[in-house]
């Protein structure tokens, strides 16, 4: 026999075991299903997407980390061909890094054909390239939920009504939806006189507030070299901000004047009305420091974060100007997407094991002596029971067995015994 | 604003709309269950595989189809400067384009931890790089079950089994199990004295039976120069077998001497286990000219056609050798492939629309006058009675926007008329 192939997946990629699967094909089950009680419908995309639609795309860092597709035959044999090999003309394809790029492609080219306002779920794997790490892997699922053609904030009200009650189906409690208008953050570094050009730095600044508190913002703004004046404005505000916290007409008075109505208003109206929704079973709170990431956000902006766990296990925005770079065409856009990966991980770290709905019964057989049309027989008998019944041949060290089998979540096996003896399923509990 | 890019998937591959989702969910959620009632349970791989195991894999004609993953950083800057850049050393990983040769790797890799045997489910995407055609595409979904670590033919059985059970699950009838067995197809053509060299092209013309009949065959025989005195037994066995056919005592005695029972008694188990178990409901033929295409496969093969269409739904059959590669042990395996986008366009031919469990209702309010938090409390009532309910503002066009609805499945819907009027629901059918 020839020297063995490596049997590990390729790095920063993983294999997922039957008892993994479950506890994904579970969560993934209540999301849908939850999701659909307030009229979303699954939509689907193409993992691969042309490269220069991904390139182009308002991916952020993201871009740093396509997986990119060679061309393939005569497109190939051209680029090698050239004097200078160009690396930027040997892909046609890239492997898709987000759900929301290829979301806003897929409404531009559907549009004649699909529901206005479209509700869309999205859950599937995207791909980037990161240095591989512990717990950090190159595919990974995203699940998110978008209203493209909502103008609105009833949008956003939907969009944070049907992702808490998700995770509260999921089994989460004791959560904060944190939520801010990209516009206000722009509106405050330009009321406290921040260099235009120096903005996105003093938000990458603000977005570690958690972690580093106001001195350490404060710091790390002083280090950054902005005006001392706009450094002094922004500190005294975080600090009002911070007290007022809870308090909307409070944190109202200290935003500055710059901030109008027409933002804060609807701010008001999502907080007041999911305060309402949630019934005391998670929190709403307005916070001017939230930054979220992403370039392509317009209006409010929302995080989902969890008591006990440091990163959010959800957030999303609106994005009114996506739709615009395919139609030509602006259309108003917002979406939410849950942390699929962390939510996986933290059920996993309670020890959660999904509940199974019907008893799982091992059908065990004597290979030598049994007739296998009779064991298959008894085997669909059991399964009118409305028993899952897989069927064994039985092994040498039975104690082994059944171990295996409990391992297996199953809870009874019945040793077959002939076509005429009685089925009797021993528990294994 | 800037010229808008395409918004059009790329080459070979397709966006799914919400009815196109609804009805590929419900497939796979039929298909799942049902394999899940068998013992069967969910595995995954990732989507990228190192690209030497693919082309070292047993890919047959698909190694020439494989989407190569481009190498990055400074991996790629080595490839770029040297002076003649070789194309089989630009990309490190590859797309996968089957679900068996990772199922093989996964489970020497994971050994330890899996069950023995292993009764795996896997349902994703594959990949080729086809010639774009109508009805062929570049991303497609396959839906596999395997049984890792049984040698007898019990496992074929229980493969048989569970496919058809599932495919009667969904709605298919008048289907015809083929099984064959490949050790036996290459004895007739030893028998038959072809030359060994020459045997695949047998093969490859053999496999042609059904749409050229027996004529046919032995044209193409004649016109591949193969030895004239093996072509008259060929023909007249297959001649013999057609008459034969449906009688397994006729067909075992139209079988040359080679054929002995250590071949025939696995695979006469199994046709006479599987027609006690179909009850009628389907039928299960031995076939000795069918052929599969995939070269790995070292006992029985099996296929699955259905009355009316030409190609087959479901494939499949044992190949024992292909763990050893990856693990230097071999163990006995055994897949059954259901064609799962043949499945889906057949139902959709057929205009099947999955069964709904739930209402879909439409809440319609006004949005220049109702008041958000109302309309959402309104929604959730109406979602208590256990309806799928969608918020929507009121458009211009009533009739055009029941229309939409209607042709999203809503059932019904309810003018929202403040907060103290009674949700009535209208029929929209």
């Amino acid at each position: 026999m020839e020297k063995p192939i490596s049997s590990a997946p390729a790095s920063g990629m993983r294999d997922l075991v039957p008892n993994e699967v479950a506890l994904r094909d579970w969560a993934i089950g209540i999301i849908t299903e939850s999701y659909h009680q307030y009229g979303f419908t699954r939509i689907e995309t193409p993992i691969m997407e042309n490269i220069n639609l991904l390139r182009g795309g308002e991916g952020g860092e993201n871009l740093q980390l396509i997986f990119e597709v060679l061309k393939r035959g005569d497109k190939l044999e051209r680029e090698l061909k050239e004097t200078s090999v160009r690396k930027d003309s040997l892909a046609d394809l890239g492997l898709r890094f987000d759900l929301t790029v290829p979301l806003v492609r897929f409404y531009a080219n559907n549009v004649s054909t699909l529901p206005t306002p479209l509700k869309a779920i999205q859950i599937g794997p995207v791909f980037r390239a990161e240095s591989p790490q512990v717990g950090r892997f190159r595919q990974f699922v995203q699940c998110d939920i978008d209203i493209i053609g909502v103008k609105s904030e009833i949008a956003e009200m939907e969009l944070v009504q049907a992702t808490s009650s998700t995770l509260l189906q999921l089994g989460f409690e004791n959560f904060t939806v944190r939520i801010n208008d990209r516009r206000l953050l722009a509106l405050l570094a330009e009321s406290f006189g921040f260099a235009k050009e120096k903005t996105d730095r003093v938000f990458i600044t603000l977005d570690k507030l958690d972690k580093i508190g106001i001195d350490g913002v404060s710091k790390e703004l002083q280090n950054d070299e902005h005006a001392a004046a706009a450094i002094t404005k922004m500190i005294d505000f975080l600090t009002r901000s911070q007290t007022a916290k809870g308090d909307l007409t409070a944190q109202r008075a200290a935003l500055p004047d710059l901030v109008t109505d027409e933002i804060w208003q609807p701010l008001y109206n999502v907080v007041t009305a999911i305060q309402n929704i949630a019934g005391g079973k998670f929190k709403i709170e307005f916070d001017p420091t939230l930054v979220r990431g992403m370039g392509y956000y317009t209006g409010m902006i929302f995080e989902i974060a969890c008591e006990g766990y440091s990163s959010s296990v959800a957030g999303g925005g609106r994005y009114d100007k996506m739709v615009g770079k395919f139609s030509g065409r602006d259309v108003p856009a917002c979406g939410f997407s849950i942390g699929f990966e962390r939510i996986v991980s933290i059920l996993s770290e309670k020890g959660f094991t999904p509940p199974s709905t019907k008893e799982r019964i091992a059908l065990i057989f004597d290979a030598d002596r049994d007739n296998a049309v009779d064991v298959l027989h008894a085997a669909t008998e059991l399964r009118k029971k409305n028993h899952i019944v897989g069927v064994y041949a039985r092994k040498k060290d039975m104690k082994k067995h059944l171990d295996q089998l409990v391992s297996q979540h199953y809870s009874g096996y019945v040793s077959y015994r002939g076509k005429d003896a009685e089925l009797e399923v021993k528990s294994l509990k």
